[in-house]
C-alpha cells in the first residue's frame, strides 16, 4: 500500500478548481502536484496560490509527467474522449467527471482503451457520496421500506446557465446535462431502465429556444423489474437549488433532500420564513470532497472503482433515450433508440 | 333569498354518511329531511339516530318527495346517470359526487337532461374546498409565483380498497378512481390538458392483477398552454394518506399538503418521529363540510355552481385518456382516444 | 342514563358565543335551551339566530329555569363566585371557564357550596382536550420518554388585549390570565409545584404600565418531586399564536405544538414561507368542542368531572404565588405566600 | 501584512486535536509547526501523523520556541492561568478556549498580564462563528424583529460526561461548564445581565450527586435594559445534541438551531422519522474552523480580537452568579455575589 498519491487536475473551470482545492487542502493521502488548463494564466495563478509545483497549458504535458500517478479529468465533455484515452495510454489512474461523453460509441471507445491499458477509471457522480443518499441506500438494503416500487427524482436549478452552455451540441441538452445525475441515482436505487418517455419545453426562458434547449422536462421511467420512476428537471427554481429524491416501497418511503440552508427561522407578521440551499456547491460540497477522497483511497488500496465506466454508459443511455423520446414524443425502449440524441 | 334548503341524501355509504352528518350537524341554512339507501335498515337506523324525518329504500321515492328541494347523490358511480337524470326531471337541485360517470357519452346525456330541466347541478371535488388549495389558488392569481409552468400532483392511499372495489368495471381503475381528483386540480391550476402518457403496474399488491387493476401509476400531462404535469398515484403509502401538490412557476413554487396529524414530536434514541394524516377523512373533513355548505348557499342564493358538469366531463376525459395511454403504452391526445378505457 | 342534557349558557362574550354555538351545532346529546347575558339585545339576537328558545338578561332567571339542567358559566371572572354559588344552590350541573376566581378564599367558598349542594362541577381548561396534549399524556404514561424531569411551557399571544382587559384587578394580570393554562398543564404532566420564581416587564407595550400590567414574564417552577419547569408568557408574538410545551424525560422528549396554519409553502426569492396559527380559536377550536362535549357526557353518564375545582384552585395558587414572586423579586414557596397577588 | 502565521497548539485533548487538525488541513494562512501535550506519546503520534515538525511534552518548551508566533491554549481550565500568562510573557498571540478560568480574580490577573505584555488575546466561543448565529445577529441589527425583549437559550447534551469531568472543582459545575456558551450568546444578542436566578437538580443521573454536580438547570436572566432571558441546561437529551436559541422581539422572533442531521426522512407505519445532530462536533464543526481561521486572520492583519478577555470575564461572572443563586435559592445581582461559586 502506497502512502500518498500524486495527482494532477486537468481543467480548472468552476468544478475543476473545487476538486483541485479539495485535493490541496482537505483530502488526505493525496499530493496535488500539477494542474493543467488551456488558459495558461489560469493554471499558473491557481498553482501559485495553492502552492502546486507544476502547471501546464495543455493536458498532454501533464499526462507525460512521470511524477503524476493519477489524474482528475474535469474538462468540457467534448474533450473527455481525447484526454481519457491519452491518460489511459500514459498509464495514469483516472477520475472522470460526468458525463463520460455525449456519444455511446465514443464512450465505448474510451472504455476499451482503459481496459486494454489496464488503468483504474472511476466516474464522478458526486450525489452517491452525499450522506443522505448513502444513508438511504443503507436503509433500503436493510429492508426499511420493503421492496422499492416507485422513485421520484427532482433536480431544479435556481437559474439557467449562460446560453452558450445550454447549446445541446456542447451540453447534450437539459435532459442529459441535469438529468444524468438522476438517472444514475435511479439505477443505483431501483435497477436498470427498460423504457423512457419524456416531455419538455422552454417554458420559463424563451431565449432557450434560440439555442435549441429546454428549461423544464419530465421523464418517465419504466424499470426492467417493472418499477416506475419520474425525473423532474427545471432551470427556474428561483428560490434555490432543489434536489429531492423519494423512493416509495411496499413498506414505506424515503425522502432525501432538504431546503433550509442557514439554521435560522424568521417569524414576523409576514409568516415564518427560512432561506434555501443556494446552489449545488452548498448542497454537495462534502460529497465532492468524499468522492475524490474515495478515488484516492481506491487507487492507493488497489480497490475497485465505486462508479465504473459501465455505470457512466448506462446513465448516458437513459439520458439519450429520454432526449430522443422528447424529440419524437413517443416512449423509447432502451437499446432501440433510432439515433443518438444531442449529437444528431 | 330563501332562508333554508330542504335536502335529501341518496346513498348512505361511507361518504354519504359523512355528507348526511354534516348536513344535520354542521351545515347552516340546510335541513336534511330525507335519506335513501337501497339497504332499508341502513336508511332507517341512520335517520333515527340523526333525527331525520323521512327515510326511503330507493331513490325514486325520495326524488318524488315534494318537500325535498335538493339532493346529494352519493351512490355508486354506475347509478349516477339514472339518479341524476331522474332528479333533474323532478326539478331538484343536484349535488353529485365525483366521478360523474365512467363514460363520456353517459355524462353528456346527464348534462343534457340537467340543462333541459333547468336544474342546478354542482359536482363534488372536495379538494377545491381545502384551505390549502384555496390559498394556493389565491396566491397564484396574485402572481406570487409568476406564470405556472409545471405541476406535480401526488395521491397516495395508505392501503388498497377491498378487491371488489378495485374492479375497473365499477371503479374505472386506479387512474380514474384516484387520479380524477388530481386531474381536476391540474385543470384548476394550469388549464386544459392536451395529451397524456401513463405507466403503471400492480407492484405492491399482486392480487390486484386478478381484478385487472393496478396499484401504482404515473401520468404525464402536457397542457394546451405548453405546461407540463405529472400525477403520481399509489395505493401503498403504508404510513398514511399522502396528498401533495406542487406548482412551479417562473417566479417561485407552491407546495400544498402536510404530513403531521397530531401536533406531538417524539424525540428518543430512535430519532425524531411524528405521526401522519391517517386517511382522507382526516385530511379533508373540513373541505367536505365547506363543499356541501357552499352547495347549499349557491342553491339558496341563486348563484352559479362552483364546479360544473363540464368540469366533471373534462376531468373524466383526462382520466379516460390516461387509462387508454397506460393500456396502449403510447401518448394519447385528448379528443383522439380510440375507445373509452375502463368500460371497454 | 338520560339521553339529552338541557343546557344554558351564561355569558355571551367571545368565548361564551363559541360554547353556545358548539352546543347548538356540533355537540351531541345536548340541547342549548337558554342563554343569558346582561346585554339583553345580545342575548336575544344570539338566541334568535341560533334558534334557542329562551333568553335572559340576567343569570338568576336562567338559573331558576326548571328546564335547565346544566349551565356553562362563561362570565367575567369577578362574577364566577356569585353565579357558580347560585347555580349550585339551584342544583344545576356546572361547567365553569377558567380561572375559577382571582382569590383562593373565594374559590374555596365556591367549592364548599358546590360540595354541600352535591352538584356536578367541571372546570374549563381546554388545552387538556387538544389532540396533541392528549397524545402526549398517553405517551408519557406509556413510558416513551422515561421519567419527566423538566417542562417548558410557552404561551404567546399575537397582540395585547384591550388595555381595560389588562387591568390586573379584572384579569389578575398576565401571569394569572395567560399563565394559568400552563400551570394547569404543568400539574397534569409533572405534578404539584413546590415553589416559583417570576420575572417580567412591560417590554413591548409601554402603555401596559398605565394599568399596572406586564406583557412578558418568565416563571420558574420547582415541583415537589424535584423536577424543574419554566413558563414563558408574552403578548407580542406578532406573527401569530404560539403555544408550545416540551416535556423532557430521562429517555426522551416530547414537543407539543405547531406553527403552520394553512398547508401551503411559498417558495420564492425571499425564501420559503408559511403562515402561522392566527389566534387561540384557530388553535383550540376542536378542543373547546371536545371539552364541552365531554362535560355533557360526564353529566349524563354520572361520571366524575375530568377537571375538578381542586385542579382550578391548584392552578390559581401557582398563578398567585408567581405573581407575588414577580412583585417581591424572590422565590415563593406555595402555601407561604404573603398576600394574594393581583387583588391586593 | 505577513502572509502566514506559525502556530502552536497546547493541549491535545478531544478539542485540541480538532483545532490542530483544522490548522493543519483546512485553515489558510497558518502553519501548525508545534504541538504540546503532557502526554509525550500523544504529542509525538499526533505530530507524526499530521506532519508537524515539533512536539513537546510541556507547554513551556513550546512557548519558548522562537518560531512559534501564536498559540492555541486548549488545556484544562485549571491550567489556563499559568499557560496564558507565560504565553503573554513570551510575546505570543493567544487563542484561549472557554472558560478563561473558574475564578474572576484569576481571570483578571491573566488579562492584566496580557495587557502589560501587549499581546493579542482572543477567546474561544465557537457558537458566535456558526452561520445561524451570525445570520441571526445580522437580522437583529437590520431590525427584522424590532427590539429584542426576551431570549431563550437551550443547551442539551445527549449524555453526561464521565463523572470525573463533572467534578465542579474541575468543571465549575453544569451551570458554568455548559451554560457559559449561552451566557455569552445572551450578552451578544441582548446586552449585559443585571441579575440571575437558578434552579437545578441531579434528576436524570443520581450518580451526579456523588461528585456534587447536577444534570439539569434553569437560569433566569434579567438584563440591565430590562429584558428577560432563560437558559435551559440538560445532560439527558438522549436523542442527540439540542442547541436552540430564540430571540423574541417587538416585531417578530428568530429561532436558531436545527435537529435533522442526515437529509433522509423515513416514512413507515411507525410514522415519519429522522435522525438528530449527534453531538457538538457535528453541530459546530464549521464554526470551530471559522473561529480559528478568524483568529489567524486577526493576528496577521493586526485586527482587534472578535471575542475579548472582557467578554470571557462577563460570561464567567454570569455563570458564577447563577451557580451561587442555585446554591442559595435566591436571585443574585451581578457584582453582589457573596462568594465565587464552583471554587468555594
Amino acid at each position: 500500500m502506497k502512502s500518498r498519491l500524486n495527482v494532477g487536475v486537468i481543467g480548472l473551470g468552476r468544478l475543476g478548481r473545487v476538486y483541485a482545492e479539495d485535493l490541496t487542502r482537505h483530502v488526505t493521502r493525496a499530493n496535488l502536484i500539477a494542474v493543467a488548463d488551456t488558459r495558461a494564466d489560469v493554471a499558473e495563478i491557481f498553482a501559485r496560490e495553492y502552492g502546486i509545483r507544476k502547471w501546464y497549458d495543455n493536458h498532454r504535458d501533464l499526462l507525460s509527467d512521470k511524477d503524476v500517478a493519477a489524474v482528475a479529468v474535469i474538462t468540457p465533455t467534448s474533450t473527455h474522449k481525447e484526454v481519457v484515452i491519452e491518460a489511459a495510454r500514459e498509464g495514469k489512474a483516472i477520475f472522470c467527471e460526468k458525463p463520460i461523453s455525449l456519444s455511446i460509441a465514443e464512450a465505448k471507445q474510451m472504455l476499451e482503451t482503459v481496459e486494454r491499458s489496464g488503468v483504474f477509471l472511476q466516474m464522478g457522480f458526486q450525489r452517491r457520496f452525499d450522506a443522505g443518499y448513502i444513508e438511504a441506500k443503507k436503509k433500503i438494503n436493510a429492508g426499511v421500506i420493503g421492496v422499492p416500487v416507485l422513485i421520484t427524482l427532482i433536480s431544479r436549478d435556481p437559474f439557467a446557465p449562460p446560453l452558450d452552455f445550454c447549446d445541446p451540441k456542447a451540453s447534450g441538452g437539459l435532459i442529459i446535462d441535469m438529468g444524468i445525475h438522476d438517472f444514475d441515482l435511479a439505477r443505483m436505487f431501483v435497477g436498470e431502465v427498460k423504457s423512457v418517455y419524456a416531455t419538455g419545453g422552454a417554458l420559463a426562458y424563451s431565449e432557450m429556444k434560440s439555442v435549441g434547449d429546454i428549461d423544464n422536462a419530465l421523464v418517465n421511467l419504466v424499470f426492467e423489474n417493472g418499477c416506475l420512476g419520474v425525473v423532474q428537471l427545471s432551470r427556474n427554481a428561483v428560490f434555490g437549488y432543489d434536489i429531492r429524491t423519494e423512493i416509495w416501497g411496499t413498506q414505506g418511503s424515503l425522502q432525501i433532500g432538504y431546503f433550509q440552508h442557514t439554521p435560522v427561522l424568521v417569524m414576523t407578521k409576514e409568516g415564518i420564513t427560512h432561506d434555501v440551499v443556494p446552489h449545488f456547491m452548498q448542497r454537495f460540497e462534502k460529497a465532492y470532497r468524499s468522492q475524490i477522497q474515495e478515488f484516492v483511497e481506491n487507487v492507493l488500496n488497489g480497490a475497485q472503482p465505486s462508479i465504473t465506466g459501465a455505470d457512466a454508459i448506462a446513465a448516458l443511455q437513459i439520458s439519450l433515450a429520454a432526449t430522443e423520446s422528447f424529440k419524437r414524443n413517443l416512449p423509447v425502449t432502451l437499446g432501440m433508440e433510432k439515433h443518438e440524441a444531442g449529437v444528431s
